[in-house]
């Protein structure tokens, strides 16, 4: 009988491969149309093999795009927000313009209301979010930004702005913009403007 | 036979219906697999009523789709950018609120990449932003904001900030929020953060 370490090994493979059929499955034809039948046949396992492990199309759908952002999103902290915005900026862009990364876009965003969908994402979201939201909060900690400064609103506008030009410009933002994207929001945040509690008056 | 007054009035109702029953498809099913037989039979006409009038699908959906974008974007004029800004975005929220107005977005953008699409797309958002693009040049023409803003960009932030917050926070945007994006985007803007040549170092 193989030992644990033996068995991870060969396993590993396995399970990488699975999850990658996974993926460029949901980038095919989305989760609604998503057949655990048609990932196994991808990968060359037997479908009994992929609902061993994964009972579910949400749970299997789950563990590859937990995977695939779980490498995604850096958390700079060069000691500047500007240039760990520009950095952070920099990675969505590149992950954006990816065909993978966009096929997987455009599914959340076809399917953000399946409850499904919307709740998976909801978790990634704000797993991968937090990295470059804490860089926003420590910028808060050492006065670059206003106390009270609405970090998650923040980041929301930076992120939003990008996906805008891409998605509704079908423009891919160069560095020059998303420079100019940045130093308006922080501007903007600088002054007050993305305080949690400004009056809406 | 009838006058062309005549036939205009019994013209429209039906050009009314096939373009709302497009819509509901869209809205349903997507452009993709939107089928021309299946607007009619909705409608209650023939195929080939359509067809004459709209020899491809794209002639429709196209027509479908400026119809509902004709009557949706004000160009909001009351002399404070703030307001004018912040009555926009509430338009724009209360559209995209609309079941109707999610189904089309989504649809744009998880087939934005078809180049029809797109082309459709485009040319629909530029006419849309016409106002209130129009609406952030007066302000800069008076000096509310520094000469030289990159007015597109400046719309599209605060457009894409809303979206954001729609599509991937699952968060209808609140006034107060409304305002808070407005506030934060104008007070960057105004520090000359969405300058169309500032160097991106």
């Amino acid at each position: 009988m193989p030992s644990e370490r033996a068995r991870q090994v060969r396993g590993e493979p396995l399970i990488e491969k699975i999850l990658e059929a996974t993926l460029d499955e949901l980038a095919r034809v989305g989760y609604a149309a998503l057949s655990v039948e048609t990932v196994a046949e991808r990968a060359g396992v037997n479908k009994t093999t992929v609902y061993r492990r994964w009972p579910t199309k949400t749970d299997l759908v789950g563990a590859a795009v937990k995977r695939e952002a779980d490498t995604a999103l850096c958390s700079a902290d060069t000691g500047s927000l500007r240039s760990d915005m520009i950095a952070i900026l920099t990675e969505i862009r590149d992950m954006l313009s990816t065909r993978r990364g966009q096929a997987l876009i455009r599914m959340i965003l076809a399917e953000g209301l399946t409850p499904e969908v919307a709740a998976l994402m909801n978790e990634i979201r704000k797993s991968k979010e937090s990295g470059p939201k804490a860089t926003v909060a420590r910028a808060v900690a050492r006065g670059e930004l206003p106390r009270g400064t609405d970090v998650e609103m923040v980041f929301s506008m930076l992120v939003g702005s990008l996906q805008h030009l891409l998605f509704f410009h079908h423009e891919t933002p160069t560095n020059h913009r998303i420079a100019q994207i940045v130093d308006l929001v922080l501007e903007g945040a600088c002054r007050g403007g993305g305080r949690c509690l400004r009056s809406a008056n």
